[in-house]
């Protein structure tokens, strides 16, 4: 197979018709969900501006979309073994929903640090949360443990092509609702849902843009294409605290991905990302996640370069600490602009 | 642009994303057909085979796709202006009931030649059919002349971008429902419908196999391939007279393009034709045109190389004299085999 710019790639790239069997695998499991204008970020933005409101996903993030379709598409055998992973977030509800709806067995491991209030929803959901050593990288790697000792199924959040494939519906309904889209403005962390989404739209034609946005605090694969291996950077605090973490020194997919589809990546400061959240609650009354509003802050503050007419925001999730984000909406007035 | 094989691209192909545009554009004018699955059918070709039901259009036959998409392409002082093409089969039905729909002027050029009997429906469909020549060619030229006097629009039967791209969108609902779709056998005749479904099937993954196929009796795609430049035939009788005609021989975008992307042509006897005919009767009760029939024949004769499991052939149509029909179906008996 082609190895795009280096040596990363190590199996096949999912293709364009991998996110059709997903589209017809996961649709039970998924909402299709809806893309609304924003007439306030239009004008903001000088652009026709459009959110893809994936908040409103039964666990609230696109999260489901991928870990549905990995988990489908496991064996019979694999799936009476359990599935497990090593994300508190929106991925570790997402792979804990589906097992639910499954009857399967969902370990979610985390590491003793992780505030109590993270396991709730897990427990809610039926699956059983385990906790080892200090930080991530344990967790993660008693979840390969419980692969190689129980026969349990890894459910990467990120650099999987059925997780990928998942992420990439999404450019289907964009397509559907909005076929002459010029420019996709995408959270960008570990790089699954820009790989995913940006398949399937410049597969459909090349010339639509890709814009990924990350936080200016820990932006890892910003970074990573700026100096063309994976790096690690130290985390920091910040608002878009969902698009934390690494995107793994073995990076199998999506660096590459990111690497062949993203035209331009966007760095936010807090305040930025801030005016995003305050942004959705007045103009949209959506509680939405800081990652979710960056593509939001991106039209607002007119940061990226080449954005032409019609525009889609992909708000990626609404989970978010209740109380902390009514804080970060009243320190700010009514202002949400600069 | 890219010249792919020879010169004769005089501007850009259609793209996928042209496809989505007219997916959209065309909901409301034409059905998303049902694509079932035969068991004989499965049985005698050693594939799990389905049939794509463009029979059910509401004019009988795919064209609808295509001619819906360029008619409400055009400006509104073209709409104005009427719409006029040369076509008395599926492609004329096409455009008349389409302006119909947006109580446009619809005027069909047809040789003095033309049986009676092929008037009937377009008059039905409130289309002016106007009587020019000796054949096809001065009807032809005519639509031009009213082109140039009067402004109207010439709706081009296949060779045209928007033509295509409308019978492209039976690619998007084939990946729908089938997304593991390992080959799609096509009619082929002036290659709209191929070049549309082909090319929206080869983006999703170029793996998917194209099959076209055509009557023995004068392949004029099938000849101008084989000596790289659009040739003319003399006209034979078939059963699959919708699939006479020639290809152009200012060909722009069908030549090229079907070059590109069909794997295999299968030239089929009118014997073989027959038997699709009797088979879509006997097992399906459906009458079909024989040109439709042809996707049938190959998987029931095994005439094609390169079959693979999941295969859809596209039943392009069934506007067909049902006497005449009749007298293929009981002169073969029972019997639909080889």
């Amino acid at each position: 197979m082609d190895l795009p710019h280096n040596g990363l790639h190590s199996t096949t790239c999912p293709t364009l018709r991998d996110i059709w069997i997903a589209k017809k695998r996961i649709a039970s499991f998924i909402k299709a969900t809806p893309l609304v204008h924003s007439d306030r970020l239009s004008i903001e933005s000088g652009t026709d501006a459009y959110l893809k409101l994936e908040n409103l996903q039964p666990t609230g993030a696109f999260k489901l979309r991928g870990a549905a379709n990995k988990i489908l598409s496991l064996s019979e055998e694999e799936r009476e073994k359990g599935v497990t992973t090593f994300s508190t977030g929106n991925h570790g509800l997402a792979v804990a929903y589906v097992a639910k709806q499954l009857g399967m067995k969902a370990l979610i491991c985390i590491s003793n640090r992780v505030p109590l209030n993270k396991v709730t929803k897990l427990h809610d959901l039926g699956a059983e949360v385990r906790r080892i050593g200090e930080n991530q990288d344990d967790a993660e790697a008693y979840c390969y443990q419980l692969r190689d000792e129980e026969g349990m199924s890894v459910i990467k959040p990120f650099d999987d092509p059925e997780v990928i494939a998942g992420q990439g519906t999404i450019a289907l309904e964009l397509l559907d609702e909005l076929p002459d889209i010029d420019t996709c403005i995408i959270p960008l962390s570990g790089g699954g849902l820009l790989s995913g989404i940006a398949l399937g739209l410049k597969v459909a034609d090349p010339s639509i843009r890709i814009i990924g946005v990350s936080m200016k605090n820990a932006a890892v694969m910003y970074e990573s294409i700026r100096i063309n291996k994976p790096v690690t950077l130290v985390e920091q605090d910040t608002l878009a605290d969902s698009l934390l973490g690494g995107i793994g020194p073995d990076n199998a997919y999506t660096f590459s991905m990111v690497k062949e589809y993203v035209d331009e990546i966007v760095l936010l400061s807090e305040d930025e990302i801030a005016s995003g959240i305050a942004f959705m609650w007045h103009q949209h009354q959506m509680g939405v996640e800081g990652a979710a509003a960056t593509a939001v802050s991106v039209l607002l503050h007119r940061k990226a370069k080449g954005i032409s007419k019609r525009t889609a925001a992909i708000i990626s999730g609404g989970n978010v600490d209740s109380t902390r984000l009514l804080d970060v909406i009243t320190a700010r007035g009514d202002r949400y602009g600069g």
